[in-house]
């Protein structure tokens, strides 16, 4: 099976090898092309434009880092639109707001092609290890057709209906993972003000009823300050921006999630922006002005 | 080995019948006694009053609902106070704040008693399955001695140090579970009014990085409205006031968990304070003036 | 002097009216036209689109409810652009976003037109008793053609600089005042909820460092649950929305400004969009579920 | 008339010194007794302890920093308490809480003193230009023999019924004003960081509908990052702690006030607990780690 893959970043690289290795002939095309080299190492062919990865690939996948990214390689000079068509697939897994989705969808079906938005739940080691959560919605049919890929870059695919749907869904898991670090960042910074271990701390959560692979897998690292990005924290803020703005659209009030996005925006502007998106943490140690 | 215990609440009641199940020999005291029925039945001794019972026991555990019961049962007349004594050991496992748990120590300690503070992580079920996890706090040999009582009780026990870093202890995981309750909340809300299914938003977030026992476990109760008390939302809110009232001390800035407490004082003002702390879900649907 | 005036809303009608009292020639179009009658009666003209205003008139005056009434007024057919051009200025007081701002600012300028932002401060009453605040941005010499007009219409206006300014100023102002709205309303549930009679908060209040009209205009009808729509609730969230969306661009935590927003979302979420900003009191009060 | 007065710091010094220059003969105490020289050189007195102050006047008004100054002073070894009684009235005018305010007035009651409380509403100016608010409650015959003092110290005098509701009126009061002081913070840094003129935004504040004497007053300061202490940040953050506590005793939401407290402990948390509360504009700055 021949795909076209568009975006090799932090994501798109994993998800591109777990391709490649399970024995699909993979087309990739990046932004800044010598990122592809790895790829191309391993068996990949390299696509010029997103036009051109199209034209040449039945199914096409795009995994781009944010709504204007998705929205260019599909819209601009040398994009998807270009030679997207009857019989050919796009299927996005960026992950972007609703009306983006949409935009999307209803471009690549006047010109006669198929849609699936597919974001993801899960960052840099899952899309590494193939056990991504997939949130496919769309054309059924595509979804059928694709589901080879996303078995191997997945552990479990969601097709939950229209288009809009997977990148609502999205947003809802990420907003509330979004709470949930800003709170374990207030309480390890109370343990540690309060004489108690912030390491004891994470072995009592481990054992209790709001254990979960997050705080044990991230606790450690940001005790020692460490904020490698599996998940960039701007990417997290514009995640819990747009979930704010589809409860705006549905008057649904979410003020746990409103001072969250909050202590996002005051970690971008002390410069955490390209970290990792636990690095919130720093926001509720003590500053200086 | 003979213990006494004070206080059968939700708690209470499912750690003493742990205790007389595994063997030990068990005085109960309760304010309202018919309480006592049911241990008693099982093999329980009744103690007519938190005195009579510390007078019995070598040892005296008390599970009791919050700061103001268990000063009463240590200060008021018939209470520990009266007999506790040297050779006797005083083991208070309610979920207090620090100056109570200190005010509590240092009268135990006026008497040359011995004391030990053991808040718990966890509800009525751990509770009666004796998985609870025990975080104590004070006389390292009186724990030594209690240790086979905790063994029943709990699946693991903590030695955080001097009295007052267990209640820290607990009130610091009690504030992330509330924060946490909170985001699952919004989460749920946002998904239903966006036109996807709260269920799927389970199956998704079981499957993923911030997956807990929490979410799974009440979140199909939440989504049928179903708010049986585990956990009393007004304990959780009190829970919430005292740690931030922590922070206050410590100067730490806790905007997230600040919101969530306004939500459960929402909760409490719509006469939601004796259900479930999960409750709180009901101030993030459409409410009426 | 002879202006057109699109939008007759509770702003727009009392702005004409001025325009009209004080001497000039206005013609008026609005979506409903029936709402034109009572201008007509005191001798405007009617306009049968924004195109046809603006055809008639050098200077055309708009005033609409949020941004995509002011798109439309310019961008649809029968709208603004297909008849503006050299020597004819626009001006829009309306408050959107400065993202709007700008696209017409520069749909109009590719035309040949002249453009000035003119956003007001100021509801229901100063628009009909001329004493608005006006925060004009854009072109220089149209300004100063217009400052007639502004002059009828305010007490003061301000000249800011370029498009968007005008917008990005009112949002400020609206932002604060929205966060001040739900302070004075958790405010006056504090007094009555501890006893305190709300009528003497409002005579302390009036006395001290805080006093502003907002509190005296809007307190006592706010205790008599009166909410004459002077500034509709909705179009209130709107602005906080917007202002937001503007400290996001420039990575500004407003942890105030978005609680007071997500306020105002419960309040819409309450049926409560179309009545005055401070009914947001109600979400402070008791609620049922 | 002859008054005692205890507690010389920013604001008893003024209020004292309008009493002298009204003719009042007054005899002052501060825990620092060279902080009554000034004093001393306009005419009054020095009592060596507060019960020595008592013992010598028939009225003895007090104003501590806080809930421990205002209990220690009365309770404490050589404190009011040891000389109130019969015919002899204290009128406490600091910033406590209720239960304080309650504990202090019960004691004297049981000596057979009178008592009063009366806190009051402004900051240094108005306490040396006599124009403070005052919220007097309980005695009402106190309150009628005190009125010529209370005159000369302030501009308007509330009478509130009894103890417990002038301190909880002041707490509604500073609660409000805490959270506009943020509020007016973060639209001061909006304004800088999107291009506008912070100056200019006061010249618009000032005119319209939230006009009032605090940003007028305070604003071009903040500007400058100049916050001598009128009302330092750490009472200031007290004061929206203790309001905060009242809404919890009534179950009484406030999730704006919430987030502005927050923002204070974040100021705090920063050292500048001694600046003037308006220093809460540094927390919505960008910060640095």
């Amino acid at each position: 099976m021949e795909v076209g893959f568009l975006g090799l970043g932090i994501m798109g690289k994993g998800m591109s090898m777990n391709l490649l290795k399970h024995g699909f002939k993979v087309t990739v095309w990046n932004r800044t092309l010598s990122k592809c080299d790895e790829l191309v190492a391993l068996g990949a062919s390299i696509g010029e434009t997103p036009a051109a990865v199209v034209k040449k690939c039945k199914f096409t996948i795009a995994m781009l880092s944010d709504p204007p990214a998705a929205l260019s390689v599909v819209f601009d000079k040398d994009g998807v639109l270009e030679t997207i068509g009857s019989g050919k697939g796009y299927i996005d897994m960026s992950t972007v707001d609703h009306p983006t989705s949409t935009k999307i969808s209803e471009a690549i079906a006047s010109k006669g092609g198929h849609f699936l938005e597919a974001p993801v739940s899960g960052s840099k080691k899952p899309a590494e290890d193939g056990q991504l959560i997939i949130l496919a919605a769309g054309e059924k049919a595509l979804y059928e057709e694709i589901t080879p890929a996303f078995d191997v870059m997945g552990k479990k695919t969601f097709f939950l209906g229209q288009v809009g749907n997977g990148a609502k869904m999205k947003l809802v898991v990420n907003m509330i993972m979004g709470s949930m670090v800003n709170a374990f960042s207030e309480g390890l910074v109370l343990a540690g003000k309060s004489g108690l271990d912030p390491h004891t701390l994470l072995d009592v959560l481990s054992l209790g009823a709001i254990a979960n692979p997050m705080f044990g897998g991230k606790g450690p690292a940001m005790i020692q300050g460490n904020y490698s990005p599996a998940f960039p924290l701007k990417h997290q803020q514009k995640d819990m921006r747009l979930a704010l703005a589809l409860g705006d659209e549905n008057a649904v009030s979410m003020p746990v999630a409103a001072a969250a996005n909050e202590a996002f925006k005051k970690a971008r502007s002390m410069g955490l922006g390209d970290l990792d998106f636990s690095a919130v943490f720093e926001t509720v140690k003590d500053l200086q002005h």
